[in-house]
Protein backbone atom coordinates (compact mmCIF):
# COMPACT_ATOMS: atom_id res chain seq x y z
CA UNK A 1 0.00 0.00 0.00
CA UNK A 2 1.19 3.52 -1.36
CA UNK A 3 0.83 6.95 -0.42
CA UNK A 4 0.93 8.75 -3.71
CA UNK A 5 1.60 7.77 -7.29
CA UNK A 6 2.97 10.07 -9.54
CA UNK A 7 1.90 9.29 -13.32
CA UNK A 8 3.71 11.28 -15.85
CA UNK A 9 1.83 11.33 -19.44
CA UNK A 10 -1.85 10.62 -18.50
CA UNK A 11 -3.23 8.96 -21.27
CA UNK A 12 -4.40 5.59 -22.13
CA UNK A 13 -1.34 3.86 -20.22
CA UNK A 14 -0.71 5.96 -17.45
CA UNK A 15 -4.52 6.94 -16.93
CA UNK A 16 -5.66 3.48 -17.18
CA UNK A 17 -3.13 2.47 -14.53
CA UNK A 18 -4.12 5.22 -12.25
CA UNK A 19 -8.04 3.80 -12.19
CA UNK A 20 -6.62 0.46 -11.84
CA UNK A 21 -4.55 1.47 -8.41
CA UNK A 22 -7.47 3.54 -7.12
CA UNK A 23 -10.10 1.33 -7.84
CA UNK A 24 -7.57 -1.50 -5.63
CA UNK A 25 -7.03 0.89 -3.10
CA UNK A 26 -2.97 0.22 -4.00
CA UNK A 27 -2.30 3.94 -3.58
CA UNK A 28 -4.00 6.70 -1.97
CA UNK A 29 -3.50 9.64 -4.33
CA UNK A 30 -2.60 9.92 -7.48
CA UNK A 31 -0.74 13.19 -9.02
CA UNK A 32 -0.89 13.57 -12.86
CA UNK A 33 2.24 15.43 -14.76
CA UNK A 34 2.33 16.24 -18.35
CA UNK A 35 3.17 19.13 -20.19
CA UNK A 36 -0.24 20.17 -21.41
CA UNK A 37 -2.40 22.04 -18.60
CA UNK A 38 -5.50 21.44 -20.73
CA UNK A 39 -5.52 17.52 -20.60
CA UNK A 40 -4.18 17.14 -17.19
CA UNK A 41 -7.62 19.35 -15.90
CA UNK A 42 -9.36 16.90 -18.71
CA UNK A 43 -8.38 13.73 -16.65
CA UNK A 44 -9.10 15.39 -13.23
CA UNK A 45 -12.42 16.04 -14.08
CA UNK A 46 -12.74 12.81 -14.95
CA UNK A 47 -11.51 11.30 -11.84
CA UNK A 48 -8.30 9.56 -13.33
CA UNK A 49 -5.81 11.68 -11.21
CA UNK A 50 -6.52 13.56 -7.79
CA UNK A 51 -3.50 16.41 -8.38
CA UNK A 52 -2.00 17.76 -11.30
CA UNK A 53 1.23 19.44 -11.79
CA UNK A 54 2.85 20.94 -15.14
CA UNK A 55 6.40 20.86 -12.95
CA UNK A 56 7.64 17.24 -13.21
CA UNK A 57 10.33 17.96 -10.13
CA UNK A 58 7.46 19.16 -8.16
CA UNK A 59 5.33 16.35 -8.79
CA UNK A 60 7.63 13.15 -7.93
CA UNK A 61 8.91 15.30 -4.82
CA UNK A 62 5.97 13.29 -2.39
CA UNK A 63 5.53 10.52 -4.74
CA UNK A 64 6.92 6.84 -3.57
CA UNK A 65 6.13 5.78 -6.53
CA UNK A 66 6.51 7.75 -10.16
CA UNK A 67 5.38 5.81 -13.30
CA UNK A 68 6.65 7.33 -16.46
CA UNK A 69 4.63 6.62 -19.74
CA UNK A 70 5.32 9.24 -22.27
CA UNK A 71 6.75 8.21 -26.02
CA UNK A 72 10.22 6.89 -25.93
CA UNK A 73 11.96 9.69 -27.46
CA UNK A 74 10.57 12.11 -24.69
CA UNK A 75 11.82 9.37 -21.56
CA UNK A 76 15.19 11.10 -21.06
CA UNK A 77 13.96 14.47 -20.98
CA UNK A 78 11.68 13.17 -18.25
CA UNK A 79 14.19 11.61 -16.43
CA UNK A 80 16.19 15.03 -16.64
CA UNK A 81 13.70 16.92 -15.14
CA UNK A 82 12.61 14.20 -12.38
CA UNK A 83 15.72 13.74 -11.12
CA UNK A 84 16.45 17.58 -9.23
CA UNK A 85 12.93 16.21 -6.98
CA UNK A 86 13.28 12.65 -6.99
CA UNK A 87 13.42 11.70 -3.15
CA UNK A 88 15.74 8.63 -2.22
CA UNK A 89 13.22 6.46 -1.26
CA UNK A 90 11.26 7.23 -4.12
CA UNK A 91 11.18 3.76 -6.51
CA UNK A 92 10.39 5.13 -10.66
CA UNK A 93 9.30 2.57 -13.14
CA UNK A 94 7.83 3.17 -17.05
CA UNK A 95 5.81 1.67 -19.70
CA UNK A 96 8.83 2.19 -22.35
CA UNK A 97 8.27 -0.67 -25.58
CA UNK A 98 11.81 -0.57 -25.73
CA UNK A 99 13.84 -1.29 -22.26
CA UNK A 100 17.49 -0.90 -23.50
CA UNK A 101 17.38 2.84 -25.19
CA UNK A 102 15.10 3.62 -21.67
CA UNK A 103 17.81 2.12 -19.72
CA UNK A 104 20.69 4.11 -21.40
CA UNK A 105 18.82 7.81 -20.83
CA UNK A 106 17.82 6.93 -17.16
CA UNK A 107 21.47 5.93 -16.92
CA UNK A 108 22.80 9.37 -18.56
CA UNK A 109 20.19 11.39 -16.37
CA UNK A 110 19.69 9.90 -13.10
CA UNK A 111 23.43 9.22 -12.20
CA UNK A 112 23.85 7.62 -9.10
CA UNK A 113 20.16 7.31 -8.39
CA UNK A 114 19.53 5.00 -11.42
CA UNK A 115 19.39 1.90 -8.85
CA UNK A 116 15.72 3.87 -8.26
CA UNK A 117 14.27 3.11 -11.54
CA UNK A 118 13.23 -0.61 -12.19
CA UNK A 119 12.28 -0.40 -16.18
CA UNK A 120 8.71 -2.37 -17.18
CA UNK A 121 6.90 -2.27 -19.72
CA UNK A 122 3.05 -3.52 -19.88
CA UNK A 123 1.34 -5.34 -23.12
CA UNK A 124 -1.31 -4.18 -23.28
CA UNK A 125 -2.93 -0.84 -25.48
CA UNK A 126 -6.00 -0.37 -27.63
CA UNK A 127 -5.99 1.43 -31.47
CA UNK A 128 -7.39 4.07 -28.84
CA UNK A 129 -5.07 7.08 -27.21
CA UNK A 130 -5.80 9.72 -24.54
CA UNK A 131 -6.69 10.04 -20.83
CA UNK A 132 -10.57 9.77 -22.08
CA UNK A 133 -9.68 6.39 -23.74
CA UNK A 134 -8.57 5.29 -20.10
CA UNK A 135 -10.36 1.96 -18.12
CA UNK A 136 -9.52 0.50 -15.13
CA UNK A 137 -9.56 -2.77 -16.65
CA UNK A 138 -6.98 -2.34 -19.49
CA UNK A 139 -4.37 -4.28 -17.62
CA UNK A 140 -6.74 -7.20 -16.22
CA UNK A 141 -5.03 -10.46 -17.12
CA UNK A 142 -2.20 -9.03 -19.19
CA UNK A 143 1.31 -9.16 -19.37
CA UNK A 144 3.62 -6.80 -17.91
CA UNK A 145 7.24 -7.95 -18.40
CA UNK A 146 10.36 -5.77 -16.06
CA UNK A 147 13.43 -5.81 -16.73
CA UNK A 148 15.41 -5.04 -13.37
CA UNK A 149 18.92 -3.77 -13.17
CA UNK A 150 21.80 -4.70 -11.07
CA UNK A 151 21.53 -1.37 -9.17
CA UNK A 152 17.25 -2.52 -7.97
CA UNK A 153 17.01 -3.39 -4.74
CA UNK A 154 14.53 -6.72 -4.80
CA UNK A 155 12.65 -4.77 -2.48
CA UNK A 156 12.34 -1.97 -5.35
CA UNK A 157 11.35 -4.33 -7.82
CA UNK A 158 8.76 -5.78 -5.55
CA UNK A 159 6.85 -2.80 -4.91
CA UNK A 160 6.92 -2.56 -8.85
CA UNK A 161 5.76 -6.03 -9.31
CA UNK A 162 2.74 -5.77 -6.61
CA UNK A 163 1.54 -2.22 -8.38
CA UNK A 164 1.05 -4.37 -11.37
CA UNK A 165 -0.54 -7.75 -9.99
CA UNK A 166 -2.49 -4.49 -8.37
CA UNK A 167 -4.05 -3.78 -11.23
CA UNK A 168 -4.91 -7.19 -12.49
CA UNK A 169 -1.30 -7.84 -14.79
CA UNK A 170 0.93 -11.10 -14.89
CA UNK A 171 4.51 -10.04 -14.07
CA UNK A 172 7.97 -11.23 -15.82
CA UNK A 173 11.46 -10.85 -15.61
CA UNK A 174 13.89 -10.94 -18.28
CA UNK A 175 16.64 -9.30 -19.24
CA UNK A 176 16.15 -5.67 -21.38
CA UNK A 177 18.19 -7.58 -24.24
CA UNK A 178 16.25 -10.12 -24.47
CA UNK A 179 13.00 -8.05 -24.38
CA UNK A 180 13.47 -5.82 -26.92
CA UNK A 181 14.03 -8.56 -29.15
CA UNK A 182 11.32 -10.32 -28.63
CA UNK A 183 9.28 -7.57 -28.44
CA UNK A 184 11.00 -6.62 -32.24
CA UNK A 185 9.42 -10.03 -33.68
CA UNK A 186 5.92 -10.24 -32.16
CA UNK A 187 5.35 -6.04 -32.35
CA UNK A 188 7.67 -3.87 -33.51
CA UNK A 189 8.67 -5.93 -36.77
CA UNK A 190 5.15 -6.72 -37.34
CA UNK A 191 4.41 -2.54 -37.39
CA UNK A 192 6.92 -2.01 -39.66
CA UNK A 193 5.60 -5.00 -42.08
CA UNK A 194 2.11 -3.45 -41.82
CA UNK A 195 3.36 0.26 -42.41
CA UNK A 196 5.13 -0.63 -45.47
CA UNK A 197 3.13 -2.87 -47.04
CA UNK A 198 0.52 -0.33 -47.28
CA UNK A 199 2.62 2.34 -48.24
CA UNK A 200 3.50 -0.04 -51.02
CA UNK A 201 -0.18 -0.72 -52.24
CA UNK A 202 -0.48 3.36 -51.80
CA UNK A 203 2.17 4.19 -54.53
CA UNK A 204 0.10 1.85 -57.08
CA UNK A 205 -1.70 3.84 -60.12
CA UNK A 206 -4.42 1.94 -59.09
CA UNK A 207 -4.22 2.56 -55.40
CA UNK A 208 -8.43 3.02 -55.45
CA UNK A 209 -9.14 -0.32 -56.82
CA UNK A 210 -6.60 -2.08 -54.67
CA UNK A 211 -8.03 -1.31 -51.78
CA UNK A 212 -11.50 -1.44 -52.81
CA UNK A 213 -11.02 -4.90 -53.25
CA UNK A 214 -8.85 -5.66 -50.31
CA UNK A 215 -11.22 -8.23 -48.15
CA UNK A 216 -11.53 -8.87 -44.49
CA UNK A 217 -8.02 -10.66 -44.16
CA UNK A 218 -6.30 -7.13 -45.68
CA UNK A 219 -8.37 -5.23 -42.73
CA UNK A 220 -6.86 -7.75 -40.17
CA UNK A 221 -3.42 -7.79 -41.73
CA UNK A 222 -2.79 -4.23 -41.99
CA UNK A 223 -4.73 -2.97 -38.64
CA UNK A 224 -1.63 -2.59 -37.05
CA UNK A 225 -0.85 0.39 -40.13
CA UNK A 226 -3.38 2.39 -38.24
CA UNK A 227 -1.37 2.91 -35.04
CA UNK A 228 -0.30 5.81 -34.31
CA UNK A 229 2.62 7.40 -36.51
CA UNK A 230 4.88 8.97 -34.22
CA UNK A 231 5.15 6.33 -31.36
CA UNK A 232 6.18 3.83 -33.99
CA UNK A 233 9.00 5.88 -35.09
CA UNK A 234 10.23 6.50 -31.84
CA UNK A 235 9.99 2.70 -31.37
CA UNK A 236 12.19 2.29 -34.39
CA UNK A 237 15.21 4.67 -33.58
CA UNK A 238 14.71 3.50 -29.88
CA UNK A 239 15.21 -0.07 -30.58
CA UNK A 240 16.62 -0.16 -34.22
CA UNK A 241 19.29 -3.05 -33.84
CA UNK A 242 16.95 -5.65 -32.59
CA UNK A 243 14.45 -4.84 -35.07
CA UNK A 244 16.95 -4.65 -38.05
CA UNK A 245 18.27 -8.31 -36.85
CA UNK A 246 14.63 -9.77 -36.49
CA UNK A 247 14.15 -8.23 -40.20
CA UNK A 248 17.49 -9.66 -41.43
CA UNK A 249 16.03 -13.06 -40.36
CA UNK A 250 12.39 -12.32 -42.11
CA UNK A 251 14.19 -11.63 -44.54
CA UNK A 252 15.90 -15.08 -44.86
CA UNK A 253 12.28 -16.76 -44.40
CA UNK A 254 10.83 -14.49 -47.34
CA UNK A 255 13.69 -15.27 -50.07
CA UNK A 256 12.77 -18.69 -49.20
CA UNK A 257 9.57 -18.37 -49.85
CA UNK A 258 10.12 -16.48 -53.30
CA UNK A 259 12.21 -19.04 -54.41
CA UNK A 260 9.72 -21.65 -53.95
CA UNK A 261 6.92 -19.51 -55.97
CA UNK A 262 9.56 -19.23 -58.88
CA UNK A 263 10.50 -22.76 -59.22
CA UNK A 264 6.66 -23.93 -58.56
CA UNK A 265 7.70 -25.74 -55.10
CA UNK A 266 4.47 -26.72 -54.12
CA UNK A 267 5.91 -29.42 -51.43
CA UNK A 268 8.08 -26.64 -49.95
CA UNK A 269 5.21 -23.87 -49.66
CA UNK A 270 3.18 -26.81 -48.26
CA UNK A 271 4.90 -27.57 -46.09
CA UNK A 272 6.12 -24.01 -45.01
CA UNK A 273 2.40 -23.01 -44.70
CA UNK A 274 1.43 -25.90 -42.60
CA UNK A 275 4.17 -25.82 -40.20
CA UNK A 276 3.15 -21.78 -39.38
CA UNK A 277 -0.71 -23.02 -39.22
CA UNK A 278 0.29 -25.58 -37.01
CA UNK A 279 2.22 -22.66 -35.41
CA UNK A 280 -0.39 -19.87 -35.03
CA UNK A 281 -3.01 -22.47 -34.05
CA UNK A 282 -1.23 -23.33 -31.49
CA UNK A 283 0.15 -20.44 -29.91
CA UNK A 284 -2.57 -17.46 -30.66
CA UNK A 285 -5.96 -19.78 -29.99
CA UNK B 1 -34.63 -17.64 -63.15
CA UNK B 2 -33.07 -20.35 -64.42
CA UNK B 3 -34.25 -23.91 -63.40
CA UNK B 4 -31.22 -25.85 -62.51
CA UNK B 5 -27.72 -24.70 -60.75
CA UNK B 6 -24.85 -27.39 -60.88
CA UNK B 7 -22.12 -26.25 -58.01
CA UNK B 8 -19.25 -28.43 -58.29
CA UNK B 9 -17.51 -28.59 -54.78
CA UNK B 10 -20.23 -28.05 -51.99
CA UNK B 11 -18.09 -26.33 -49.03
CA UNK B 12 -18.49 -22.84 -48.04
CA UNK B 13 -18.34 -20.74 -51.07
CA UNK B 14 -20.42 -23.04 -53.32
CA UNK B 15 -23.04 -24.01 -50.52
CA UNK B 16 -23.19 -20.74 -49.36
CA UNK B 17 -24.19 -19.53 -53.02
CA UNK B 18 -26.56 -22.57 -53.00
CA UNK B 19 -28.55 -21.31 -50.08
CA UNK B 20 -28.59 -17.56 -51.59
CA UNK B 21 -29.67 -18.60 -54.62
CA UNK B 22 -32.57 -20.87 -53.29
CA UNK B 23 -33.42 -18.06 -50.94
CA UNK B 24 -33.88 -15.69 -53.90
CA UNK B 25 -35.99 -18.51 -55.72
CA UNK B 26 -33.14 -17.58 -58.61
CA UNK B 27 -33.38 -21.27 -59.80
CA UNK B 28 -35.64 -24.08 -59.06
CA UNK B 29 -33.43 -27.01 -58.39
CA UNK B 30 -29.37 -27.07 -57.13
CA UNK B 31 -27.41 -30.48 -58.07
CA UNK B 32 -24.33 -30.64 -56.03
CA UNK B 33 -21.09 -32.49 -57.15
CA UNK B 34 -18.00 -33.38 -55.49
CA UNK B 35 -15.39 -36.09 -54.78
CA UNK B 36 -17.04 -37.33 -51.21
CA UNK B 37 -20.30 -39.13 -51.22
CA UNK B 38 -20.68 -38.93 -47.93
CA UNK B 39 -20.19 -35.09 -47.85
CA UNK B 40 -22.48 -34.77 -50.42
CA UNK B 41 -25.10 -36.38 -48.78
CA UNK B 42 -24.29 -34.34 -45.09
CA UNK B 43 -24.96 -30.91 -48.24
CA UNK B 44 -28.29 -32.67 -49.08
CA UNK B 45 -29.59 -33.13 -45.51
CA UNK B 46 -28.64 -29.35 -44.22
CA UNK B 47 -30.86 -29.10 -47.41
CA UNK B 48 -27.89 -27.01 -49.17
CA UNK B 49 -28.84 -29.04 -52.48
CA UNK B 50 -31.04 -31.06 -53.40
CA UNK B 51 -29.75 -33.57 -55.32
CA UNK B 52 -25.94 -35.08 -55.76
CA UNK B 53 -23.65 -36.56 -58.19
CA UNK B 54 -20.23 -37.75 -58.51
CA UNK B 55 -19.99 -38.03 -61.80
CA UNK B 56 -19.50 -34.06 -63.22
CA UNK B 57 -20.60 -35.22 -67.28
CA UNK B 58 -23.76 -36.33 -65.19
CA UNK B 59 -24.24 -33.87 -63.13
CA UNK B 60 -23.54 -30.94 -65.68
CA UNK B 61 -25.58 -32.59 -67.77
CA UNK B 62 -29.29 -30.77 -67.37
CA UNK B 63 -28.03 -27.85 -65.53
CA UNK B 64 -28.39 -24.14 -67.06
CA UNK B 65 -25.57 -23.10 -65.56
CA UNK B 66 -22.38 -24.40 -63.67
CA UNK B 67 -20.34 -23.25 -60.53
CA UNK B 68 -16.83 -24.67 -59.75
CA UNK B 69 -15.79 -24.49 -56.36
CA UNK B 70 -12.87 -26.18 -55.94
CA UNK B 71 -8.78 -25.49 -54.82
CA UNK B 72 -7.75 -24.07 -57.85
CA UNK B 73 -4.88 -27.11 -58.25
CA UNK B 74 -8.05 -29.28 -59.38
CA UNK B 75 -9.79 -26.96 -61.75
CA UNK B 76 -8.54 -28.17 -64.68
CA UNK B 77 -8.92 -31.88 -63.85
CA UNK B 78 -12.97 -30.49 -63.38
CA UNK B 79 -12.88 -28.82 -66.65
CA UNK B 80 -11.95 -31.94 -68.17
CA UNK B 81 -14.46 -34.10 -66.68
CA UNK B 82 -17.63 -31.63 -67.01
CA UNK B 83 -16.90 -31.01 -70.98
CA UNK B 84 -18.60 -34.29 -72.24
CA UNK B 85 -21.20 -33.71 -70.39
CA UNK B 86 -21.84 -30.17 -71.17
CA UNK B 87 -24.61 -28.89 -73.09
CA UNK B 88 -24.09 -25.73 -75.65
CA UNK B 89 -26.42 -23.63 -73.99
CA UNK B 90 -25.07 -23.92 -70.76
CA UNK B 91 -22.97 -21.23 -68.73
CA UNK B 92 -19.75 -22.17 -66.39
CA UNK B 93 -18.47 -19.83 -64.19
CA UNK B 94 -16.10 -20.48 -61.01
CA UNK B 95 -14.79 -18.70 -57.93
CA UNK B 96 -10.92 -19.29 -58.41
CA UNK B 97 -9.21 -16.44 -56.48
CA UNK B 98 -6.78 -16.61 -59.69
CA UNK B 99 -7.98 -16.16 -62.70
CA UNK B 100 -5.32 -16.27 -65.35
CA UNK B 101 -4.38 -20.09 -64.55
CA UNK B 102 -7.99 -21.08 -64.69
CA UNK B 103 -8.37 -19.40 -68.07
CA UNK B 104 -5.43 -21.60 -69.12
CA UNK B 105 -7.06 -24.64 -67.92
CA UNK B 106 -10.45 -23.64 -69.47
CA UNK B 107 -8.98 -23.10 -72.45
CA UNK B 108 -7.00 -26.19 -72.63
CA UNK B 109 -10.05 -28.34 -71.63
CA UNK B 110 -13.31 -26.79 -72.93
CA UNK B 111 -11.77 -26.22 -76.39
CA UNK B 112 -14.32 -24.73 -78.34
CA UNK B 113 -16.83 -24.77 -75.35
CA UNK B 114 -14.90 -21.94 -74.05
CA UNK B 115 -16.58 -19.50 -74.49
CA UNK B 116 -19.45 -21.01 -72.22
CA UNK B 117 -17.17 -19.88 -69.79
CA UNK B 118 -17.35 -16.85 -67.63
CA UNK B 119 -14.39 -16.30 -65.35
CA UNK B 120 -15.41 -14.88 -61.76
CA UNK B 121 -13.88 -14.24 -57.99
CA UNK B 122 -16.57 -13.81 -55.12
CA UNK B 123 -14.36 -11.77 -52.84
CA UNK B 124 -15.87 -13.20 -49.47
CA UNK B 125 -15.11 -16.11 -46.87
CA UNK B 126 -14.43 -17.38 -43.62
CA UNK B 127 -11.67 -18.70 -41.59
CA UNK B 128 -13.97 -21.86 -41.55
CA UNK B 129 -14.35 -24.06 -44.68
CA UNK B 130 -16.95 -26.79 -45.31
CA UNK B 131 -20.83 -27.40 -46.36
CA UNK B 132 -21.26 -26.91 -42.35
CA UNK B 133 -20.04 -23.59 -42.44
CA UNK B 134 -22.32 -22.19 -45.63
CA UNK B 135 -24.82 -19.36 -44.85
CA UNK B 136 -27.00 -17.90 -47.21
CA UNK B 137 -25.94 -14.47 -46.47
CA UNK B 138 -22.10 -14.56 -47.19
CA UNK B 139 -22.28 -12.82 -50.34
CA UNK B 140 -24.55 -10.17 -49.19
CA UNK B 141 -22.88 -6.54 -50.10
CA UNK B 142 -19.56 -8.31 -51.07
CA UNK B 143 -18.03 -7.80 -54.34
CA UNK B 144 -17.06 -10.45 -56.79
CA UNK B 145 -15.21 -9.88 -59.82
CA UNK B 146 -15.63 -11.32 -63.09
CA UNK B 147 -12.96 -11.63 -66.32
CA UNK B 148 -15.13 -12.16 -69.45
CA UNK B 149 -13.34 -13.69 -71.96
CA UNK B 150 -13.52 -12.38 -75.54
CA UNK B 151 -15.79 -15.66 -76.75
CA UNK B 152 -18.01 -14.72 -74.17
CA UNK B 153 -21.88 -13.84 -75.04
CA UNK B 154 -23.01 -10.50 -73.37
CA UNK B 155 -25.70 -12.76 -72.63
CA UNK B 156 -23.67 -15.34 -71.02
CA UNK B 157 -22.04 -12.30 -68.75
CA UNK B 158 -25.45 -10.84 -68.04
CA UNK B 159 -26.43 -14.28 -66.82
CA UNK B 160 -23.24 -14.70 -64.17
CA UNK B 161 -23.38 -11.25 -63.25
CA UNK B 162 -27.34 -11.49 -62.60
CA UNK B 163 -26.36 -14.80 -60.32
CA UNK B 164 -24.36 -12.88 -58.04
CA UNK B 165 -26.63 -9.91 -57.72
CA UNK B 166 -29.64 -12.29 -56.66
CA UNK B 167 -27.33 -13.47 -54.09
CA UNK B 168 -26.83 -10.06 -52.90
CA UNK B 169 -23.03 -9.07 -54.02
CA UNK B 170 -22.11 -6.49 -56.09
CA UNK B 171 -20.43 -7.41 -59.20
CA UNK B 172 -16.99 -5.60 -60.92
CA UNK B 173 -15.78 -6.26 -64.18
CA UNK B 174 -11.86 -6.24 -64.90
CA UNK B 175 -9.16 -8.14 -67.02
CA UNK B 176 -8.12 -11.19 -65.41
CA UNK B 177 -4.07 -9.88 -65.25
CA UNK B 178 -5.34 -7.03 -63.23
CA UNK B 179 -7.20 -9.34 -61.10
CA UNK B 180 -4.35 -11.49 -60.40
CA UNK B 181 -1.70 -8.18 -59.76
CA UNK B 182 -4.84 -6.57 -57.70
CA UNK B 183 -5.75 -9.63 -55.92
CA UNK B 184 -1.94 -10.51 -55.22
CA UNK B 185 -1.64 -7.15 -53.31
CA UNK B 186 -4.20 -7.33 -51.01
CA UNK B 187 -5.04 -11.07 -50.36
CA UNK B 188 -2.35 -13.27 -52.16
CA UNK B 189 0.88 -11.36 -50.87
CA UNK B 190 -0.14 -10.84 -47.48
CA UNK B 191 -0.85 -14.54 -46.73
CA UNK B 192 2.48 -15.24 -48.00
CA UNK B 193 4.07 -12.32 -45.79
CA UNK B 194 1.75 -13.67 -42.55
CA UNK B 195 2.63 -17.47 -43.11
CA UNK B 196 6.31 -16.32 -43.19
CA UNK B 197 6.42 -14.12 -40.32
CA UNK B 198 4.61 -17.14 -38.34
CA UNK B 199 7.01 -19.79 -39.46
CA UNK B 200 10.15 -17.14 -38.91
CA UNK B 201 9.13 -16.69 -35.47
CA UNK B 202 8.70 -20.36 -35.32
CA UNK B 203 12.33 -21.18 -35.90
CA UNK B 204 13.49 -18.79 -32.73
CA UNK B 205 15.09 -20.83 -30.11
CA UNK B 206 12.61 -19.39 -27.35
CA UNK B 207 9.40 -19.71 -29.60
CA UNK B 208 7.14 -20.60 -26.62
CA UNK B 209 8.19 -17.51 -25.16
CA UNK B 210 8.17 -15.17 -27.93
CA UNK B 211 4.39 -16.04 -29.21
CA UNK B 212 3.17 -15.59 -25.13
CA UNK B 213 4.05 -11.90 -25.46
CA UNK B 214 2.32 -11.80 -28.49
CA UNK B 215 -0.19 -8.72 -28.17
CA UNK B 216 -3.42 -8.63 -29.67
CA UNK B 217 -2.03 -6.76 -32.55
CA UNK B 218 0.19 -9.76 -33.78
CA UNK B 219 -3.09 -12.28 -33.73
CA UNK B 220 -4.31 -9.58 -35.81
CA UNK B 221 -1.41 -9.04 -38.39
CA UNK B 222 -0.78 -13.18 -38.35
CA UNK B 223 -4.62 -14.68 -38.21
CA UNK B 224 -4.47 -15.11 -42.37
CA UNK B 225 -1.84 -17.75 -41.25
CA UNK B 226 -4.66 -19.97 -40.04
CA UNK B 227 -5.79 -20.02 -43.24
CA UNK B 228 -6.17 -23.46 -44.95
CA UNK B 229 -2.39 -23.93 -46.02
CA UNK B 230 -3.47 -26.69 -49.20
CA UNK B 231 -5.70 -23.69 -51.05
CA UNK B 232 -2.80 -21.12 -50.32
CA UNK B 233 -0.20 -23.43 -51.94
CA UNK B 234 -2.63 -23.38 -54.77
CA UNK B 235 -2.82 -20.15 -55.09
CA UNK B 236 0.69 -19.20 -54.99
CA UNK B 237 1.20 -22.24 -57.36
CA UNK B 238 -1.38 -20.27 -60.00
CA UNK B 239 -0.31 -16.98 -59.60
CA UNK B 240 3.04 -16.77 -58.49
CA UNK B 241 3.94 -14.13 -61.55
CA UNK B 242 1.82 -11.72 -59.72
CA UNK B 243 2.52 -12.25 -56.39
CA UNK B 244 6.50 -12.43 -57.29
CA UNK B 245 6.19 -8.96 -58.63
CA UNK B 246 4.28 -7.29 -55.95
CA UNK B 247 6.84 -8.61 -53.85
CA UNK B 248 9.43 -7.20 -55.94
CA UNK B 249 7.74 -3.80 -55.07
CA UNK B 250 7.12 -4.58 -51.42
CA UNK B 251 10.80 -5.36 -51.54
CA UNK B 252 11.48 -2.23 -52.11
CA UNK B 253 9.73 -0.52 -49.55
CA UNK B 254 11.38 -2.73 -46.85
CA UNK B 255 14.88 -1.73 -48.21
CA UNK B 256 14.04 2.34 -47.67
CA UNK B 257 12.52 0.95 -44.32
CA UNK B 258 15.38 -0.41 -43.37
CA UNK B 259 17.43 2.13 -44.19
CA UNK B 260 15.60 4.31 -42.87
CA UNK B 261 16.14 2.44 -39.26
CA UNK B 262 19.51 2.00 -39.58
CA UNK B 263 20.59 5.64 -40.08
CA UNK B 264 17.87 6.76 -37.91
CA UNK B 265 16.25 8.74 -40.09
CA UNK B 266 12.85 9.62 -37.86
CA UNK B 267 11.94 12.02 -40.79
CA UNK B 268 11.40 9.28 -43.10
CA UNK B 269 10.03 6.82 -41.05
CA UNK B 270 7.09 9.17 -39.67
CA UNK B 271 6.58 10.35 -43.45
CA UNK B 272 6.35 6.88 -44.41
CA UNK B 273 3.86 5.99 -41.45
CA UNK B 274 1.82 9.00 -41.38
CA UNK B 275 1.33 8.18 -45.17
CA UNK B 276 0.36 4.24 -44.37
CA UNK B 277 -1.91 4.97 -41.73
CA UNK B 278 -3.85 7.98 -43.62
CA UNK B 279 -4.36 5.91 -46.29
CA UNK B 280 -5.04 2.59 -44.40
CA UNK B 281 -7.53 5.07 -42.62
CA UNK B 282 -9.09 6.10 -45.99
CA UNK B 283 -9.89 3.19 -47.28
CA UNK B 284 -10.52 0.65 -44.84
CA UNK B 285 -13.04 2.41 -42.47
Amino acid sequence: MVNKICIIGVGLIGGSLALALKKTGFCQTVIGAGRNQHRLEQALSLGVIDECELDYAKAVADADLVFISVPLGAMEEVFEKIRPGLKSHTIVTDGGSAKHSVIEAASEKLGVQLGQFVPGHPIAGTEKSGVEAAFDSLYQNRKVILTPLEDNTPESVKLVEHMWQSAGAEVEIMGARHHDLVLAGTSHMPHVLAYGLVDCLNNAEDVEEIFDFAAGGFRDFTRIASSDPVMWRDICLANGDAILAMMHKYQETLDTLKQAIAQEDGEQLETLFKRAKAARDKFCM
